[in-house]
C-alpha cells in the first residue's frame, strides 16, 4: 500500500510501505476513513527533532475494523473506531485514574498517514460507534483522535469551570480547539491569542469572545487590560515555546491554571519565578481515551463541529502539498484522503 | 527594644532597636505572645540568599494588639490576634480568589523577633480569637502565622483528597505541619520521608503512616515499592532544593499534584520533562489568610497541636543559640520567649 514518509527535513513522500499486519494478539488492523497531518508532524519535517532514520508518520486515525488479534474483545471487524494517538490498555492504574497517555502498556501511534493501519492495544485504545456514522461526520470523528482531545486536554488540565475566563495561547489547530473545548466547559470568556484572519474566524466560531492579536508583553498586557488587571482563571498554552509558555504563565492570574500541551521544544522554567508566580502548571501528552466517549458523543449528536478545523483536503499522494500548506501556515491543518 | 538583626552570614545579634509606630493608618502595633524562628531565616543565616545590608528578623507572630491607625476597623487594643507572614488587604481580587499572598498590596512581615511589631494592612491581615486563649495554645496559634498555614497550602496546593496517598519530601517544621494538613485533608496514607528519629516520631504523632528514611532516587523507589509502583496523589515539597524538587516529581504519578512550598534556591525545571512527567505543580508563598480562621479554629477547639513543632524554647537574648540549634538541626523549631 502507499504511505507517508519522512526521509529528512522537509523531504516527505508517499510511497510503497509494507501493509499493517497482526503483530500480537491485542492488535486491530483498520481501514482508515481519513487521515491527517499534525502540528506535532512539522517539528521533524522542519528539523526541529533529531530523526536517525526514514520515519513513518500520521497518528491520527479513524476508520473501519477489518481484522482483530486473537485476544480482542471489545471490537470487531465491521465496526466504525476512533483511538487516540496514545495507545493505552485502560485498564493499568494510570489508564484507571484517567492519565491513559501515562499508560504502563503507552505507545504512540504510527504509520497512520497510509489506507490501513495497525492498531496495537486495540481493546483499551479503541472506541466503537453504535453504528456507521455519517460520510460528514468523519473530520470531526477522525479530529477526536488527538487535535480535538488534545485542545480538549489543555482546557481540562487548566480547570475551565462554568462562568470563567480562559485565554488560548496558540491559533494552531490544537488552540482552535482548545476554544471549542472551553465553550463546551461554561467558560463565560474566552480570549483567543490569534493574528491571522482566518484562525480569528474559526477562534469566534468556536466560541472565543475576544481576540487578541498582540503577542508576548503587548498581548499579555491586552489580556491584563481584558481581566481588570487580573489575569485568567485558565490558560491553554498550545505551541510549545519559551515565547509561548512565558505568554501562557503571564496571562493566568495568581493560583489560576496552566494547561500546556504544545510539546515544549527547548523550554526552561525557573524554580524561584515559578514559585512566585502561583501559578498551576499541568501538561503533557493529552488522555484523550479518557475524553473520547464523550466527545464522539458530541460530534454524533452534532453538537459540535471540531472537523471544521481542516481547511485544506489533499489525497495521500499530495502530501508533501499538505505539509508545505501547513509549514507555510496557507493551511491549518490538512485532511489526507486516503 | 530589643529585636534581631542578621548583621551578616552566621552572624545573628539580639540588640536595641527602635520601637515600632504606626506609619500608616492602616497600621496594628501588637505586643507579641511569642516569636520564633522559620526555616526560610536561614537561608541569609547560611549565606544561601544575598543581603547587602543588615536585616531585621522575623515574620512569625501573634499576640495582643496595642493601638491600631485611624483606618483600622476589624481589630482594636485588648484583642488577641494572629496574623499571616503575608500581609494582604483581603478585599482586592487576588486576595477573594483566596491568593493572599498575591495581594496587590502585598507586603511580607519583617521584624518580628521582637517584643512588638507593626503590622500593616491589620484589618486584611489579622484575626482576632473570641476570647483571650490560654497560654498553652500560644504556640499553635503562633504556627499558624506561617509553618502550619505553608504545610497547609503545600497539601491544598497538592490537592490531597480523602482516601488518597500523600509523600511529604522534607521533615522540617513545614515538612511536619504537612503532614498534620495531610492528615487533616483525609489522606489514608502518608508517607514522610526522614532520616531523623526525632522527626521521624513527630511526623507520626502527626499522623504519618509511613516513613522512608532514603533519599533521592532511592527514596523514590520505596514510595513506588509502598505505592504499587504507581505513586502518590499528592505530594508535598518542603525543601526548595532541585534534588527535593526532582524527588518530589518522581514520588507523584502521572496525574498526580505538587504543592511546592519550599522557597526554590537554583530549581530549573526542563519543559519537556515536565510535559511528559505529565504532573501538575502549584507553589508559591502560602495563602496563610485564607486558612487562617479555620486552623485558629482546630487550634482553640483543640483538634491539632502543632506547637509541638517548637522542640527549643529560648529568650529573645538567646537568639543566636536558636538559630545556631536550627542551622545544625538539634532543633526543628525555635520559640522565642519575647
Amino acid at each position: 500500500m502507499l504511505g507517508t514518509v519522512l526521509h529528512a527535513p522537509g523531504d516527505i513522500r508517499c510511497e510503497e510501505v509494507e501493509d499493517p499486519q497482526i503483530l500480537h494478539p491485542t492488535d486491530a488492523i483498520i481501514k482508515l476513513s481519513a487521515s491527517c497531518i499534525c502540528g506535532s508532524d512539522l517539528w521533524p519535517y522542519r528539523g526541529l527533532q533529531p530523526m536517525n532514520q526514514p520515519m513513518h508518520m500520521g497518528h491520527e486515525y479513524c476508520g473501519v475494523v477489518v481484522e482483530v488479534g486473537s485476544a480482542v474483545r471489545t471490537v470487531k471487524p465491521g465496526q466504525f473506531v476512533v483511538g487516540s494517538f496514545c495507545l493505552s490498555d485502560n485498564t493499568c492504574p494510570h489508564c484507571r485514574f484517567g492519565f491513559q497517555s501515562s499508560c504502563e502498556q503507552r505507545e504512540f501511534m504510527s504509520r497512520a498517514q497510509a489506507p490501513y493501519a495497525r492498531v496495537p492495544l486495540a481493546d483499551g485504545t479503541l472506541v466503537a460507534t453504535p453504528e456507521m456514522p455519517a460520510d460528514d461526520l468523519i473530520p470531526s470523528l477522525l479530529a477526536a483522535s488527538d487535535v480535538l482531545g488534545t485542545g480538549w486536554y489543555a482546557a481540562d488540565a487548566a480547570r475551565v469551570q462554568p462562568g470563567s475566563t480562559a485565554v488560548v495561547v496558540g491559533d494552531g489547530a490544537v488552540g482552535l480547539m482548545g476554544v471549542l473545548a472551553a465553550k463546551q466547559m461554561g467558560a463565560d470568556r474566552i480570549i483567543a491569542m490569534s493574528r491571522h484572519k482566518t484562525r480569528q474566524d474559526l477562534a469566534l466560531e468556536f466560541g472565543a469572545t475576544d481576540i487578541v492579536s498582540e503577542r508576548g508583553d503587548a498581548g499579555v498586557a491586552r489580556v491584563k487590560e481584558l481581566t481588570g488587571n487580573v489575569g485568567a482563571e485558565s490558560v491553554l498554552e498550545c505551541v510549545g515555546t519559551q515565547e509561548s509558555m512565558t505568554q501562557a504563565m503571564n496571562c493566568a492570574r495568581p493560583g489560576g491554571n496552566i494547561g500546556f500541551v504544545g510539546v515544549p521544544h527547548g523550554v526552561q522554567l525557573d524554580g524561584q519565578g515559578l514559585f512566585f508566580a502561583q501559578k498551576s502548571l499541568l501538561g503533557g501528552p493529552a488522555p484523550v481515551r479518557r475524553f473520547l466517549p464523550h466527545l464522539m458523543d458530541l460530534v454524533l449528536k452534532r453538537e459540535i463541529n471540531p472537523g471544521r478545523v481542516f481547511d485544506l483536503t489533499v489525497p495521500l499522494e499530495d502530501v508533501a502539498e499538505g505539509y508545505r500548506a501547513m509549514d507555510e501556515r496557507r493551511a491549518i491543518k490538512t485532511l489526507l484522503r486516503v
